[in-house]
């Protein structure tokens, strides 16, 4: 079974959760707080030396690092992933865009905004560049959403985890999404995915134990 | 043949323009020059509505955008990508820590500092963040290289091509790499590999146009 390093209100690690529970596979839960610093513990860093959670271990002494590399080795070979070479290259190009011009700037909102006290007023300059550049992301993403259901082109597949588990933060974190039509349909349309589950969101709830796929 | 949307002195261009030419693949090239707006013309927007280059059109009306995306569709089922399952996700592992974490920082600073006039006074807050960030992720390559002699771990693949095409920039935007011994060596290394290729940096070189595999 594998095991899952995880920070259970970060975005990154509740995206590798969800594709978890999405392709219905068990796996032990280790949960980290990296507000308390256990992800940069010399036990941690021997695991994985970048300190960043999520990390799946997938046998002895083997690790996979960063959420979408994950996501491609969990769903590769199902049906969240497609066969044909254009329609794989655009699958990561989207998830390629959520790691460089999404989550840099909703995902650390989220983070500094919510999670961190005093974040706010620490990155207040850096929170105006965040919000810019997460809302013409934002942009991109409903532009395409005009002629598409999904980011799997015509059907849900992993490029719309990765997208989802950092798009729907911007709620949390004061984006205003009233004018991203698409956007806040296609965030429902993957809520009704099979098999999604989600997260309570607000730093002061408990934060829950699983030892297998978790159900919504 | 491919089209390649390139910007000659963009870091992410160079790094498809460098894997065609280590996998010696020939293609038509249509150099885009971003500083003059040409990303962001109505016909160039209707390619990519993203804005961004690089581009590869692959076949009449499909296109693949985000330089990664590009190279796994170019490499995936020849020398340059694994084909194990472990080593391909953790091929992709640092193909998306060099867009999150090494691209937005050394590429954002020799953008700023080296291309636009008056970009270092623009963004003086943004490049101490960038330096910083640039740094730790350039520290954390040089961990990887203390026991490895690449990142597709032992042997040379698109992952290295990936990081050396952001990381060598760091030379050009005054990072100092001289504590960075094990990434020193390491960029050696790449530029030895069969077809590799390089750029002249300095902005005020002629742009030069190709129709095929450029050599260096």
């Amino acid at each position: 079974m594998y095991t899952l390093y995880s920070m259970h209100r970060g975005g990154n690690s509740y995206k590798a959760r969800l594709a978890l529970a999405m392709l219905d596979i068990p796996y032990h839960l280790v949960n980290i707080d990296i507000l308390r610093g256990e992800s940069r513990t010399p036990t941690f860093l021997a695991l994985n030396p970048s300190g960043q959670v999520p990390l799946l271990e997938v046998g002895p002494q083997h690790y996979i690092a960063e959420s979408n590399a994950i996501l491609w080795f969990l769903a590769d070979g199902g049906p969240l992933v497609p066969t044909d070479p254009v329609s794989r290259a655009q699958t990561l190009q989207w998830m390629f865009f959520e790691q460089h011009s999404l989550e840099p700037n909703i995902g650390s909102a989220y983070f500094w905004m919510v999670l961190v006290k005093g974040g706010r007023e620490l990155h207040a300059y850096s929170l105006e560049d965040w919000t810019e550049k997460g809302y013409r992301a934002l942009q991109v993403m409903d532009n395409h959403l005009k002629h598409h259901a999904y980011f799997g082109i015509d059907c849900f597949n992993i490029a719309d985890i990765a997208l989802y588990a950092t798009a729907h933060l911007a709620g949390e974190c004061e984006f205003d999404l009233s004018p991203f039509t698409n956007v806040r349909a296609w965030l429902k349309r993957v809520e009704r995915q099979p098999g999604f589950v989600t997260v309570d969101w607000r730093p002061e709830q408990p934060v829950p134990q699983h030892d297998a796929t978790v159900r919504a």
